[in-house]
């Protein structure tokens, strides 16, 4: 049995997210999809042999990614290059993969990850452009220095029930913030994160936090009162998926600080 | 009566072109739609009078473009930023304004320019990415020094018959070239052409035929010699308009050469 690992990309608009969630939406008629169905399915019709994968962690439904990892096991010998090629003629426009590697079969795409890279885009002027794609609309103008004292506040350790969506069965609340950042690129703002884990709905719910901070020119201190209160009422909005990607998946302590990202 | 100038961004993907041009496509039953129908619609219904537009040029079924240019009249005193916010909520997603200002009865969008700015992008990668948009996939390795060889005999005045499409009306064939450069960016490869002015499929002519220079690794003076031949018959295939763009329309002589492109 080998373990191989991929790297995937995606634009999550059409998916009802990463994995399958069975007990997350059980009233709905309509067929959900998910990227991991797709991978699954082309992985199993080139090996001939359903195949299950573990991917490092879950993305909500409309999110993007641009290095989602999963792993999967097999009895074959697979040609890295042959089998993405194979895979990306197999797979939907809006899916990809980057990598096939074989690994140690101590790798784990989820447990053995030591931080999640995230980005939240904005594009940010009075209007909107024929060539906005997979980013967020703001039309009022964002200081990013304000946006970035609030955002100081998260890093670290901290209990973030305010930014966790309320009715989920997984108890997770404490996560390490190595990086919250807002970066300005043109009339592009980009808001990146790094910790060690992310509560389901948490990165939309700061960020639509930070947003009615910003529309409101309120204190950046705001920020700090609402994750002190440990009160999801109290957060903004939880915003669109449609600015937020999973860049990188970190494997190794080195990197999380690292200026290679 | 006041003259406007109407700056629009469009992926061109959907439309039959950006003008219609009743002559060139007969025998469609095809309802043709064109970026004029829908920017005149909106003009017309905001100005509650049926109003012609003119476009600097025509782009091509399929092409893009970040700065076309047109001028409309009308009878009406307009806010520019109110105008263009309204078009902007009447217009298709992927048609936007990016400015409306008034400009002197003397400019005329077409017979002004003096020069027009396209660009071309590839991504240049074994692999396609999920994150690919309006670009188009080579595969193979695209050597950039070669390319702009090449690329370097289109500059200055040439009869450019071998790049133009065969069945038009338009007697025109002399264009002078003032900048015709391949740049390299990450794995993007982006072909830059400004020139008085282009025929008919003439960018994704010579676009064609650098990639048949570069897949076979001929001399790049085959690209010289194909031009001075003024035979179609001898340049490589027509490619495909994704990814081509018009970037700008030149109305100044001072920014043909400029640094500011």
């Amino acid at each position: 049995m080998q373990r191989y690992l991929l790297e995937i990309e995606y634009i999550g608009t059409s998916y009802a997210g990463s994995q399958k969630q069975p007990k997350e939406q059980p009233n709905t008629t309509k067929k959900i999809v998910t990227v991991q169905d797709e991978v699954e399915k082309a992985i199993s019709t080139l090996t001939k042999t359903k195949t299950k994968t573990i991917f490092s962690g879950r993305t909500d439904a409309g999110v993007h990614a641009k290095g989602q990892i999963a792993h999967f096991d097999t009895e074959l010998e697979l040609n890295p290059s042959k089998f993405v090629n194979s895979m990306n003629g197999l797979l939907p426009k809006d899916i990809s993969i980057k990598e096939l590697k074989k690994v140690e079969k101590t790798f784990h795409a989820q447990k053995s990850a030591k931080a999640r890279y995230y980005r939240y885009t904005i594009a940010n002027r009075a209007q909107r452009s024929a060539w906005d794609e997979n980013c967020l609309l703001v039309r009022y103008p964002l200081d990013i220095e304000r946006m970035n004292k609030s955002l100081s506040y998260l890093l670290g350790e901290h209990d973030f029930t305010s930014f966790k969506k309320v009715r989920t069965s997984n108890p997770a609340k404490i996560c390490n913030m190595y990086k919250a950042e807002a970066i300005r690129n043109g009339d592009f703002v980009y808001i990146d994160f790094i910790a060690d884990r992310f509560l389901y709905n948490m990165i939309r719910s700061i960020v639509g936090t930070l947003l009615l901070i910003e529309r409101n020119s309120l204190a950046p201190e705001t920020l700090k009162d609402i994750l002190d209160s440990r009160d999801k009422t109290k957060a903004g909005s939880t915003i669109s998926p449609e600015g937020l990607a999973l860049v990188r998946v970190i494997y190794n302590n080195n990197d999380i600080n690292g200026e290679s990202l």
